[in-house]
């Protein structure tokens, strides 16, 4: 499994990814699914999950047409991020016929989906949310985040916390929060989480981090959240229903 | 979508459903999916998820069965919790089995799941979660308690709260946070809950409860879990990356 999420805040955006694969089990490994693009012109985050053979080869599609392709077509030259969420669609779906019906005769999916987010020069920052089938949605300020993979447990805190005019430090935090319930109720999404806030227009990554198990800051959020909701829980009243007892 | 939960503690057990069924967003309705059985010498609780026909036809079986078979076979009758969870396994699989086909021909799934339990004289409180297929499982200490349908955003907090040394009415409030958090992320989930908690060795409901929109208890949870929720967020401080700004 895996978890991704993407925030596209006034202030500039925050991504965020685990880094944990399994194919079973048993085969369990660390592969990073934070993919990230600068040049002088732009700044552009993809974030994957699904099949990782899918998504891997997706993007090495997209690095191979970017040295091969002249053109304004690849990720490197693109004018603009629908562009690239476009070429990024593209590439999946390519590689899904490519390798999609010698996995279906194992029975395997080929599912695999893409968050695209980021700068090009001339254009405010965008997010988008490249689906499986290769069509793709973009944010807008009512909805200003994209999960991908496990999704449920670590959307709650984020819906509401998280507007536009919300800060890059308190929606990093927030993301970290809301991977820690994620982990928490999945062992199949893991640490470290690559973590990178890009501040709006400034075309190069702001912070960037790998964050581990010694990681002080992300414990201190694990101890102080878990702690913080069993008080708020403490703080309810029990039910007075007469027929109790 | 549904949502139920039920959990077993020393003290007894607490049983909650919702009563929202969708075919489509076009086509909502209320229907009751918490069916108790009550008999001098049993309480028995069954809460049902699925295609509400397979589970309602299920149900109608167990009941036609009580009345037509005077053999210990029945939920009436049976001399044990187990037996109780086998039959119900059975009416599933005979509904899908006379069903099932057809919903398929038009590629609707004949999914459905049960939670299982109460206490019959002469055995302690048991509980059970009955898949799809009709096999099952049994409650222990370290799990003690199930989900069906749309169990994920309420879960967290069942876990972080909830042991088998749990007051009942301290589960109940546990409960009640459960399905706030989960209708606040899933509008197929919706009011009222049925919510039954049960004293062990009673063999009596203890104390029922309907809860609407109107139920003050209900919304002061909905209040106070939302701004708790954004409290403990903002006494986390910040991250302090040199590299941030």
């Amino acid at each position: 499994m895996t978890y991704c999420v993407a925030i596209m805040l006034d202030a500039g955006m925050v991504f965020a990814s685990d880094s944990r694969t399994n194919a079973g089990v048993d085969q369990i490994a660390t592969y990073r699914k934070m993919h990230v693009i600068t040049r002088e012109d732009r700044l552009i985050v993809i974030l994957s999950s699904g099949n990782l053979s899918i998504t891997q080869s997706a993007i090495n599609l997209l690095e191979l047409q970017s040295r091969s392709d002249d053109s304004n077509r690849t990720v490197h030259t693109a004018g603009s991020l629908f562009e690239v969420a476009d070429l990024v669609g593209n590439a999946l779906r390519e590689v899904r016929r490519r390798d999609g019906p010698y996995l279906l005769q194992n029975n395997i999916e080929a599912h695999a989906s893409f968050i695209v987010g980021g700068q090009i020069r001339g254009e405010p920052q965008r997010l988008f949310h490249v689906y499986s089938e290769g069509n793709f949605i973009e944010a807008t300020p009512e909805t200003p985040y994209f999960q991908i993979g496990e999704s449920k447990y670590g959307k709650p805190v984020i819906d509401r916390v998280i507007n536009r005019h919300t800060s890059l430090l308190d929606a990093a935090k927030c993301v970290l929060v809301s991977f820690d319930s994620t982990m928490r109720s999945n062992i199949s999404v893991g640490l470290p989480i690559d973590l990178l806030a890009y501040y709006n227009n400034s075309l190069r990554p702001g912070l960037v981090r790998r964050i581990d198990e010694s990681d002080p800051y992300f414990n201190m959020i694990h101890t102080q959240w878990g702690e913080g909701l069993k008080r708020v829980f403490a703080q309810i009243p029990n039910p007075q229903w007469n027929d109790a007892g």
